[in-house]
């Protein structure tokens, strides 16, 4: 490559790097964010238990409470309450995909559990990060009051607090409540192509 | 909520399982899968170190090359590095954002660096699964031939290892050679009211 390409692209690196330290400059704040992850795409999960790792990394106390699949021996469940009891806290609320249980009382009764237990979570001080994994499919079928959870992550979670929800189709106002929002898309599955699902990569 | 309701719901839910049953069925194929998480939303990442999380709990032995952040402390490095040293291999390829070191020359020389870890660790038989973290970053910038990394996974790649591909601006060429690619698309981001990186969230 000619010396010329690289001046000028180190040049243009060096416009870019002047520009963003000084917007960087602008972001101060610091707050607990209401964190969304939804769509049809895959890594909803996966990105919220990549923060339970960040979060045992920076010594964090975090929670998660798993609202819809459950039953299932996941990957992650094992893992965080075999190798990480202390640092995280991990609550189970429901019994499987609602198509899986057949019985929508007790879908109901195992969501409102789940809220209930998210709910002492995040008011608990020792908490700086609390996942609810799937509580959008809870929240989709109105198992629990999406008014109710909006405006008690607006108006009673403690200031420092994140708080991470995955699912599909996470309601507007959700969306409307939350400062991070990420839709994941899927462009492309092997499912089409018989593929089954494989261990380490969907569970 | 009536009766009627109940057994409406419940009725509905067993056709959906009986349907899906028969649907997981014809999916029986095992398969390393090529993995691509792209797009401007956040997660790609995450989720890339949520599937690695499941790769420890399953005893699968893992790799992780990180391309262009590097030189930051990050929480998942210091965390796999700590704790995790027998079960992931962690290599960091890059010193850093390209902004940040302003040297084509030593952001190409760490990248072809980089896909050649990657390779080793891809063909080594003990590996099961490996991330190459925000590698379109540098296919983006040519820093390494896309066709190259096309023809690799898909001719040389071990026919039962998986491999997660991450970064915004994934080439054509990648997506129409893997199984299964999500994009992260940005609803809404902190960053807009002067909100700072979130330690646990974003690092």
């Amino acid at each position: 490559m000619s010396d010329e390409i690289t001046v000028r692209h180190n040049e243009k690196m060096r416009k870019i790097k002047a520009a963003r330290d000084k917007m960087m400059e602008t972001k101060t704040e610091e707050k607990g964010l209401i964190v969304v992850h939804t769509g049809p795409g895959k890594g909803k999960s996966s990105a919220g238990f990549g923060m339970i790792m960040r979060c045992i990394a920076h010594e964090m106390p975090a929670a998660v409470v798993q609202f819809i699949k459950g039953n299932w021996d996941t990957g992650e469940k094992t893992f965080l309450r075999e190798r990480f009891a202390k640092e995280v806290r991990f609550f189970v609320s429901g019994e499987g995909f609602t198509w899986e249980t057949q019985d929508r009382e007790r879908d109901i009764a195992a969501a409102q559990n789940g809220w209930k237990i998210a709910k002492e979570q995040i008011l608990d001080p020792e908490i700086q990060f609390v996942l609810l994994d799937e509580i959008n499919i809870a929240l989709r079928y109105d198992y629990i009051d999406i008014d109710e959870v909006v405006d008690f992550l607006l108006t009673e979670k403690p200031a420092m607090t994140h708080v991470c929800l995955t699912g599909r189709n996470a309601k507007p106002e959700l969306i409307e409540a939350a400062d991070l929002v990420t839709e994941m898309t899927l462009l492309k599955h092997p499912f089409r192509d018989g593929v089954k699902a494989q261990k380490g990569v969907e569970f």
